[in-house]
């Protein structure tokens, strides 16, 4: 079967999007940690970020450095996590590079400890965030 | 007082060097979640990853493009995470930026939970582990 993450880049599999360029995808996850979890891929499929050809590599570090602020702002967040999970052992699960962009509107515990992450959301739910962060990334 | 990091860029810090260049520095944790466990800095002062001069920006991820298979490799690892704190709300205690490197040669719980990071180990322990991966960057 298809990597999920290459469906949703075909369109195959719904997302949430927030960002799109040539060579990389930003949308929701769907099991979010906190509001606007967003996670960013190469279009490109490579499980393992060092293994990315290099303009990929750096058209996705590019897109980081600008979705940042607006990940952010949308939710009033002066703090985010970034990580990498890189492989099965370091906790990945899809085998497609992605990249956590995780805003912190609070300080707290570790961001992965004892959160539910698998609630049931709504559509609209999701819907509003998206827009939100969107709105962000158009100012 | 100067920041921890600048005073290890200058020198005028001890610290584990990995890997240095033009604009990076790589050393070790002294407070590591596993053995291996990296920094990997620019060179220039900013607390904040998406506000770094781009040549700096790119420079910090070209570096950590070519760590991540040698940390790896030092370890056995097939995996590693990769994170950035950004911001104290994110747990980013020293206001430089910086990216963690964590082996992962084995699958297991979150990696930043029930660890002793603080527990004291040798110069010779540190040493240890900064040749092992100098040897792996040099191949």
């Amino acid at each position: 079967m298809m990597c999920l993450f290459c469906q949703i880049i075909e369109g195959k599999m719904p997302s949430y999007v927030v960002y799109e360029d040539e060579h990389t995808l930003a949308f929701l996850d769907i099991a979010p940690v906190v509001d606007g979890h967003v996670l960013l891929i190469p279009k490109h499929h490579e499980q393992f970020v060092e293994r990315l050809p290099e303009e990929v590599y750096n058209a996705l570090f590019s897109s980081l450095k600008m979705l940042i602020k607006p990940v952010q702002a949308a939710f009033d967040a002066p703090a985010c996590n970034i990580s990498i999970n890189n492989g099965p052992n370091a906790g990945q699960i899809i085998p497609h590079v992605h990249i956590h962009i995780i805003p912190r509107p609070r300080a707290g515990r570790a961001v992965f400890s004892g959160v539910n992450r698998f609630k049931p959301r709504s559509k609209g739910y999701f819907e509003e965030i998206a827009k939100k962060i969107r709105k962000e990334i158009s100012r």
